[in-house]
């Protein structure tokens, strides 16, 4: 047996997310059975985080052990011939047996888009939250920064998945609007060595409020000290959020 | 009786095309049916062109006749009410009587997006042609030039739908590869004063020729001077073109 790392891209609007479900199609279960027919033999995937349902992914990062004698290359072919065209492996690389895809992970990076034209983008219906008016995107950028730091994260968790300690450190957070045809989408990308349960769309949910002018740019800040979810914004729908990529330093 | 200009995107995906047809579900039949609802009485429409299955706008253009008091703003947002999220009204206005989307257009601009990189993008697989190994965009750029201006393009003409003659004038070419994360994307734009059946999916097929090293820079123009459909290369899939705009000029 050996371990296998796997760099996935996947559009999540078929899905119930990442986690295997009896009676729903899921990620890790379509993935699972294609490793399955691949290899010969079932395995456990294990993801560095769970996407929720309609969440994508550019580049999610799933560990599995196998006594297969492919080599990455083959296994990442026969993989992406087996897989649904909405799922594709980037990437797949032997590691080390005790490689763990959430433990190991250094950082971590999300991204999350608002598409705020006066008319809906029929292209972006899956992969934005289309809010109704224009908003402000240079503001939620100022008050996206006072979140920056390491701090108590739970006025963005969102209840139902726990986690030891609610202090997370954003290495990174940026707000800003595209350009030319993209002129009205604005994308929010935060990086951190790990995310509470919703938490990039709770802060999405937030930094919005700011955006219609609803709040002062000081207000995520204030709403993060109160760590209480209820003192924040709205969490943010699930289409517009992608997983980027998950960083494991040398670990890896 | 009046005449109104509707500006219409559309994800072409789930529809039969534009034009209606019986027991399918097209872009006309669900517009017409949203005309109706909103004005209260039935209206024929007439675009710019038909857009065939799985292709897309995101500037179609629509006239039809009615004696709705509605202005043009209470039309758009009523429209966009009715309409699903896959067709978006972006723009309604009044004109002539006599205005009429096909014969009074002075040009029309497709793009043609195809995704070249290693692995499938999962997010274009309805928005692009994903094409088996990498091609050479700026070989496709320069035999692209060799078909601007005023010609024969029946060499780039489907059977099916006979025009009167098929000499028309592309008046830009460009083929142009994305820059950082849109790196394996090759965007084909053209505009011309109209356009023959399949002329753009065509080409986008004759340039892929180049690209991928089996023709010469030269080629598509010899093929198009040779005014025969068999002397080009395959028609691209559909998924991959959209209708960008359609000028009027003054006439408008």
């Amino acid at each position: 047996m050996h371990g296998i790392k796997l760099t996935l891209a996947y559009d999540g609007t078929a899905y119930a997310g990442w986690q295997i479900q009896p009676q729903r199609t899921t990620v890790q279960g379509v993935l699972e059975t294609a490793i399955e027919r691949v290899t010969g033999n079932s395995s456990r995937t294990l993801a560095s985080g769970r996407t929720d349902a309609g969440v994508h992914a550019l580049g999610q990062v799933v560990g599995f052990r196998t006594d297969s004698k492919l080599s990455p290359e083959t296994l990442l072919r026969a993989l992406n011939a087996e897989l649904p065209r909405d799922i594709a492996v980037l990437d797949a690389a032997r590691v080390d047996d005790d490689f763990h895809p959430i433990r190991n992970a250094k950082t971590k990076r999300y991204r999350y888009v608002i598409h705020d034209g006066p008319t809906r983008d029929v292209f972006g219906r899956h992969y934005a939250w289309q809010t109704k008016g224009p908003l402000d995107a240079q503001a939620m950028h100022r008050a996206a920064c006072g979140l920056l730091g390491r701090h108590d994260f739970s006025s963005f968790e969102s209840a139902g998945a726990p986690r030891q300690d609610s202090i997370r450190t954003i290495t990174d957070i940026h707000v800003a609007r595209g350009q030319g045809t993209d002129q009205h989408t604005i994308t929010t990308e935060i990086e951190a060595d790990g995310f509470l349960y919703n938490m990039v769309r709770a802060i999405a949910g937030t930094l919005v409020e700011v955006g219609r002018g609803a709040r002062e740019e000081s207000w995520p800040a204030q709403a993060m000290a109160a760590t209480d979810r209820n003192k924040a914004g709205p969490t943010a729908p699930p289409q517009g959020l992608f997983l980027l990529r998950v960083d494991y330093g040398q670990a890896e």
